[in-house]
């Protein structure tokens, strides 16, 4: 088919694709999509990035089960050698918020560089899809360049005497300059109205393509105003929101639409699947009796890192409870993966079950003999259905009644029967934090194509996922092993070593690590690579082949942070440092796969990393072309929210209140200047190409910039821990200038976007408040800064250009003590105990989190309960009466010595406590209580006839009941 | 290449195409567009008219010489049988207004079906080509149901199972209902401004490439607008300017970057071509003494017809000329004509030239002989050059001066070798109203590809326009004898005819209607060909085959006037009517060309009829779903002009002041209430469908509807008269309500315009007012109306929108006389006397053409110049005088008798002289001043001393100087 007449960012918004995955027709295209982008703009400097790339799209629905081999054919037919490349499938969990939609899949590599988009869609415009279609995504630039050998794509031959840089680059050069200069904002964002407005009126008059039509346009008017940087974070989801929701009116209208006319194009069952018979049932007569190894082989196509370690975990602990539950004995058991393949091992595993013998409980006695004692219908069914006489019955009180028992010996069964009926429920029962559905039902990491499953020489016959078991298991794909058949359970690991694959992830790691100091020492360095770097791509791989690439030294003037996060996060490489001087060396480590070309892989790499980095210098290059301090002004033109401005009007009011905000975290005074001139700062760097394009680097950024300019130390700090903390397990800010900003941005957004409306719903944080409030407590807590939050979040409403009614400052106090709440919770706190101290000291965190380790500590301790029991007796008598509020102890009308001591027990008491008293004093304060409240209530009748007395000695009971205020409310608590 | 990402009307609009043809570098592309045409929604029921169709884009840069067989090979390469179907290239004068471009060539008919357009750009972005390129644009849809004898787009079979019905009908639908009913037009127009503001801004960027973009959007925004109907005349007409302007920035900003860019793809330079040898030079020994007949064929690609009669009456003309002044005798000549030669034949032309003496003149005898008489070197010169002796010479005077002559033989060159200097002359003077230039700077009708010369057996060799002369010529394309060789200039006629063509382009009329009269007689029918159609069939075709097709009797519902036009405008068909009631009958006559399957292609041009019948049928449907009254709310969606409002606005202004304007055209008023009704419902066809569609219906179209709905004949008749004269050599409206509504919708155009700045100049009449102007006086004239011009303009102007000074009205009127200037000037009326009539008359246009007309007969009477001297000599007595304005004649101061006597003379003459005056009435009274006049300067000295005396005198001659005030300008004729 032929490409979209209005411009689209790639080939699945083109209606060919994002309309027909919906529904259930079968649906198989190819088309070229020349692709807009106006943020990969680079004026044609950069080697592989343009704002028009082309993109050569493929649909197959439903997926025919073998997409993996045709796209590894389809590259082999335009020319390239995938025995010599490096060809990878890296997690992908794409995901376009703007079409609703979203699927899981690979980027593929060749040779470090992205060539293809692989993906199995699971639901577009909102809707799930059923079938599911893949989606190949070729680059053809990319792949075109690697088959060419031309290291920028100005160099590709687009034919005989034109290369494509003759053809494109003036117009990679002049739109570069329209989408990042020239185009008019004020038009774009009234256009994009327009835009929205038509497609919602093409909408209600049942017209989804034309509709659709509106909602391309609209989508490229805000790629552009996206790259003239004029879309705010906050003001990008409502963007995407408004897209997605026109985006998913069409998806419905159009399958309506599809239904009506009767889906000419015919609708995909699964049940037409030719499915492959189930092999044979082994031969019982020959079953030997000596155990035998077992082995389950998953095969998958490539499975996320993290899913490879998880999934076998699951497996072994399933697989060796079912063992247990079959009565199957065994030796040892081994587990191994890969990104394709999950294993396990059991050694001497048993041929048939263990015999055993067991008690079976009947109907009750009552049921199962009559008046006359004979045995009833229930009984005789009882005895028929477990193949037991009468005689053997016995019985036997279970709880409150009697029951019929029999003792019933349970067959043996063969060990592969027994299996085969279990391991489906075992792999299905494997969880995943994404899972994703294929051709059936069946949900998993990736789609699951070969399961190999042997005990000793049989196979245990079963049929899962479209799949049935056998003996064939797969090696590397562009080697002669590709497919290969396994004999017995014992020679598997064998089999698999002599397919070239290192299936134990130990060894596979020992393997990175040793080759990888080898090669950097021979530059004379040492390897970095953090933990979780070298456990993903110890799982990227079947078989690592570390290889050293180089890159020209001159890349070495860009910040060291902006180069290792290049290297590690985009490319998985490792970075490597001078043994000497532990400054970084302009070398890297790529970890390869299996049997390729190292020269062929390590210049494809080194050419990626280059575009990379040429990518950066472009960026850093365009920033450093000013002062940083140039660039607050130009937070302007990024929407913060609609209603609330600007990052530049955020970030004022962040300038006008931290000079408060200090004092209410009781900061030295002495420090405002500072704080000021950091809040001054903080946060430019949201406006620096480099940010905008690693968005990862924002607040590294800001320090970098701010230092390189010369401004002290502790102020470029701060404007990197005004970021903090990014994620879960990240650090906090620690200086008093970090964390002011850090506090006071948050409290922004969080008092802010409450009252523009933008409360999370329990689905649905688009300004990712849950986050911005539990790093707020955070902050608070791990400084261990008292505070005030009602009046800090009052601050800053009195600052924000739209009302902040006192009930939304309510609304943000309660949603920053749920946050509070679940991190105590997440601390190991009993939430009995966390919910009891927020009752009363929520509005200062820090305090709050204090009191509760306290409490919980406390609550440990046989002294506890009769704390808790000083309250919860005077509280049992007053609850439901009612007292005047302004009733007051009066002790002239004490009538009794015990009422008498204990009014002064409690004002010994009360004297000790206060609002901000810890644990332990308020417990020990509090056990002075317990004989005159014991004595008081032994001898004083507290309802007493004459109504003065009566209300003396209530109130008396309120006084204590009140002690608590402020620490904790007890009356939550258990027993209480 | 890939298809634009942004809507383009047609292939030409991408950049590959407009940006690529500038500028000198080679350039040949193919690539698919799918064209987006908004106006051609039809909701998918109309067989071959889509908004989204596909074309098939291919530019060959610089033309290859051979680019229509390439083209017909590519016909044959994708499956249709060429020898099958009436494949024709019907002139197409193309041309973008959007884009300053302009070309010429032909829309190709395969059975009556345009399945292509063929041009040769001349000019692009309002720029030169240099070189030519050649555009072949094929319509992809259109092939395919031919190919796969469908008659229905939805019906082809796009790939295995999948119909483009099941892809794109829904597509159409939706589309179409966008595009004609909802789309928001007042957003769309904000847009279009937007995109032109952005283009400007670009433009003075140095941004060729992304503001071309926006013109491609402007562009697609327009054509929304149009089909929503929201489009008027004159609005049209200056967003085309708009467009174009930035077209033509764009395109110049695009020529500069690539000089910049030193043209990395080459430059084409014409010597780079590798020509043809000139054939070898006869053998001279040879030469028989015998005269020989002469032939020469220009063999063209296809001519429009008229090109074809104009350039063979021109060919004859110049080489009989030739001919006579080269001293070649001969004997008849015969020409001959298609649309792929120009061909004449000169029967017993002589092998040499006759011989002749002729006499030459030297240098002066003053210069010849020095002072001894001896021969000077000059003298001595021109003997050595003219090889004659100096005894020979002789002296004769020319003019005042006394020359040395020769006589000289000179001698008799052969035929070929004078002929072969003069042809390319011959040729390369033809003349054509449009030219166009292929490979060479030689400009012809279309490009010229093949010349055959002979004299005899001789080729005349010679070289033109890349092309050498020789005996070789081209039969039909489609035959065995596509190429083939001519012996003799005798037996010239006889190939031609053999190779199955009919050269004579009377024959060709004769078997086309004696063929038509068959094929209607055989349905009862006769033909209906005006002959200005059967012209332009005779000269499409080399070897006409009538034949006789049918479409479906429902389609006689439509109007007759709907049916006609379309098959003889769109379809040059030939309409059979019934011999008994005249009625049309449900059949056409197609003139196809050469050997073909005359079955298959009856069978195309019916389904070609048939889809254009769909399409009148679809327009007709929708305009009678309501009254036609209910359309001239409808005019309020077009504008007629920012400033004028819109067509309604219009329509009312003539509405209410028709009544006046009756008046003072002299209008019964017992006519005024009819004319009122008519002009209530004037113009509201351009509101329909129809009109839309078929723009030359208009006014036939009110007529129509009009009478469809009971509405009176003379309303309906003026209804349509008010549209006329719609060109040169139509009708005029004849009736009072038709005079009136014609002549106030031309007067409010006048005036507004004006008042809005319109006016045209020398090279730009956006509005067409130059044939407004000429149309009003002619109806004025034709009708022999009086009327006060002036007064009628004033009483326009007062209900315009906008204010208009007086100054205004006086250019209009100039305006207006300068049209009725033309058009006596036209009618044969010498131009002096033109002037001077109009210097008085020109405000009532039809007085003045009755005075030109009377005066120019006159001016051929002996009378004439009499009269002119009785004006002459006062004229030229008081010329230079200064003469009090109030100055009277006061008879008591006459001193001499004469005076007296021209005093009375003057007072009977100047009572019969009135404002109204004919001129025999003028001239006659004029006659009677001749004898006094004389009398009065023989004997009276006008300028005697007393001062009363001579003022008196004076006064008397400016009375009778003033005599032909309001009739004539005398003194602007010769001899005044």
């Amino acid at each position: 088919m032929q490409c979209s007449n209005t411009e689209v960012g790639a080939g699945t918004m083109n209606p060919l694709t994002f309309l027909r995955v919906l529904g259930p027709e079968p649906w198989n295209v190819a088309y070229v999509e020349p692709s807009i982008r106006p943020d990969d703009s680079r004026y044609g400097d950069n080697p592989n990035r343009l704002q028009r790339h082309t993109q050569f799209q493929v649909i197959l629905k439903p997926d025919p089960g073998n997409s993996q081999d045709l796209f590894l054919h389809s590259l082999s037919a335009i020319g390239i050698n995938i025995r010599e490349h490096d060809i990878r499938f890296v997690e992908d969990n794409w995901e376009s918020p703007v079409l609703g939609a979203w699927g899981l899949g690979w980027e593929v590599w060749m040779d470090g560089m992205e060539i293809t988009q692989f993906t199995y869609f699971q639901q577009s415009g909102s809707l799930p899809l059923q079938p599911v279609s893949v989606e190949i995504t070729y680059g053809l630039e990319r792949i075109l360049m690697s088959l060419q050998g031309v290291d920028h794509f100005k160099n590709i031959l687009y034919t005989e005497g034109i290369t494509y840089g003759e053809l494109f680059l003036e117009n990679e050069k002049e739109m570069s300059a329209y989408y990042l200069e020239h185009a008019d904002v004020s038009h774009i964002r009234k256009h994009f109205d327009n835009f929205e407005e038509e497609a919602r009126s093409l909408l209600s008059l049942g017209l989804p393509i034309p509709a659709y039509d509106q909602v391309l346009k609209a989508s490229h008017a805000f790629n552009i105003l996206d790259s003239r940087g004029f879309v705010g974070v906050t003001e990008r989801a409502r963007y995407f929101g408004r897209m997605r929701s026109l985006a998913r009116q069409c998806a419905q209208l159009w399958v309506e639409t599809r239904e009506n006319l009767g889906h000419p194009l015919g609708a995909y069952e699964e049940d037409n699947l030719i499915y492959p018979h189930v092999s044979e049932k082994p031969r019982r007569e020959e079953v030997p009796v000596q155990p035998r190894a077992f082995v389950l082989e998953i095969g998958t196509e490539e499975l996320p890192p993290r899913d490879v370690v998880e999934a076998i975990e699951q497996l072994e602990k399933s697989l060796v409870n079912t063992l247990e539950k079959r009565r199957l004995t065994h030796g040892k058991v081994h587990t191994y993966g890969t990104p394709r393949r999950l294993a396990i091992v059991v050694e001497n595993l048993s041929m048939k079950q263990t015999e055993v013998e067991v008690e079976l409980r009947g109907p009750p006695v009552a049921k199962a003999f009559d008046e006359e004692g004979n045995p009833t219908k229930a009984a005789e069914g009882f005895c028929r259905k477990n193949n037991v006489s009468v005689d053997h019955l016995y019985r036997r009180i279970g709880g409150k009644t009697e029951y019929i028992y029999a003792r019933v010996r349970v067959s043996a069964r063969f060990a592969d029967e027994a299996l085969a009926e279990d391991i489906p429920t075992i792999v299905s029962g494997i969880s995943f934090p994404k899972s994703m559905r294929w051709n059936s039902n069946i949900v998993f990491s990736r789609p699951i194509r070969w399961i190999l499953a042997l005990h000793g020489d049989f196979v245990v016959p079963f049929y899962f996922a479209g799949i049935s078991s056998g003996n064939q298991s797969c090696g590397l794909r562009n080697s002669s092993l590709a497919n290969f058949k396994v004999e017995t359970a014992e020679s598997y690991l064998r089999s698999v070593e002599k397919a070239g694959i290192l299936i134990n992830m130990q060894e596979r790691k020992e393997k990175v690590l040793h080759a990888s100091t080898v090669l950097a020492e021979g530059v004379g360095g040492d390897f970095v690579a953090p933990d979780s770097l070298l456990q993903e791509v110890v799982n990227l791989v079947e078989a690592p082949v570390p290889i050293l690439g180089r890159y020209d030294d001159s890349f070495l003037e860009l910040p060291k942070d902006v180069l290792i996060t290049v290297m590690q996060k985009h490319q998985k490489y490792f970075a490597v440092i001078s043994k000497s001087t532990g400054d970084l060396l302009p070398y890297f480590i790529a970890v390869a796969n299996g049997a390729i070309s190292e020269e062929v892989v390590r210049k494809g790499n080194e050419a990626v990393l280059r575009a990379r980095y040429e990518d950066a210098k472009f960026f850093y290059k365009m920033d450093t072309q000013k002062k940083f301090s140039e660039f607050q002004g130009q937070l302007s033109g990024i929407l913060f929210h609609e209603k609330l401005g600007t990052m530049l009007d955020k970030m004022t009011r962040v300038e006008n209140t931290v000079a408060e905000l200090a004092l209410i975290l009781g900061i030295n005074e002495r420090m405002i200047p500072i704080i000021k001139d950091a809040a001054a700062l903080a946060m430019s760097d949201l406006a620096t190409s480099i940010v905008t394009e690693f968005t990862s680097l924002a607040g590294i950024m800001a320090r970098h910039y701010a230092l390189r300019d010369g401004i002290p130390e502790e102020i470029a700090e701060a404007l990197f821990e005004i970021t903090l903390p990014r994620s879960s397990g990240d650090v906090f800010p620690r200086t008093d200038a970090g964390i002011v900003l850090a506090v006071a941005d948050r409290l922004d957004s969080l008092v802010g976007l409450f009252g523009a409306g933008c409360q999370p719903s329990s689905t649905n944080d688009p300004f990712g408040l849950r986050r911005v409030s539990y790093g707020l407590v955070q902050i608070l807590v791990e400084n261990k800064k008292s505070f005030d939050l009602r009046r800090a979040l009052t601050l800053l409403a009195g600052v924000q250009p739209i009302e902040i009614e006192t009930n939304v400052i309510d609304e943000a106090v309660q949603f920053v003590t749920r946050r509070l709440e679940q991190l105590l919770v997440d601390e190991g706190i009993n939430c009995e105990i966390v919910r009891s101290v927020l009752m009363e000291r929520a509005n200062c965190p820090y305090l709050a989190a204090q009191t509760a380790t306290e409490m919980e500590a406390f609550s440990r301790t046989d002294t506890f309960p009769k704390v808790v029991e000083v309250y919860s007796r005077p509280t049992r008598i007053i609850r439901g009466k009612e007292i005047e509020s302004v009733l007051e102890v009066d002790p002239s009308v004490f009538e009794k010595d015990e009422e008498k001591v204990l009014w002064s027990a409690y004002l010994e008491v009360a004297d000790k406590i206060h609002p901000g008293v810890d644990i332990k004093t308020f417990a020990d304060a509090s056990l002075l209580l317990i004989q005159p409240l014991e004595d008081f209530f032994n001898s004083v009748f507290v309802m007493a006839e004459d109504e003065r007395v009566r209300n003396n000695r209530l109130a008396l009971l309120r006084k204590i009941e009140s002690l608590p205020k402020g620490i904790a409310d007890l009356s939550v608590l258990p027993g209480f």
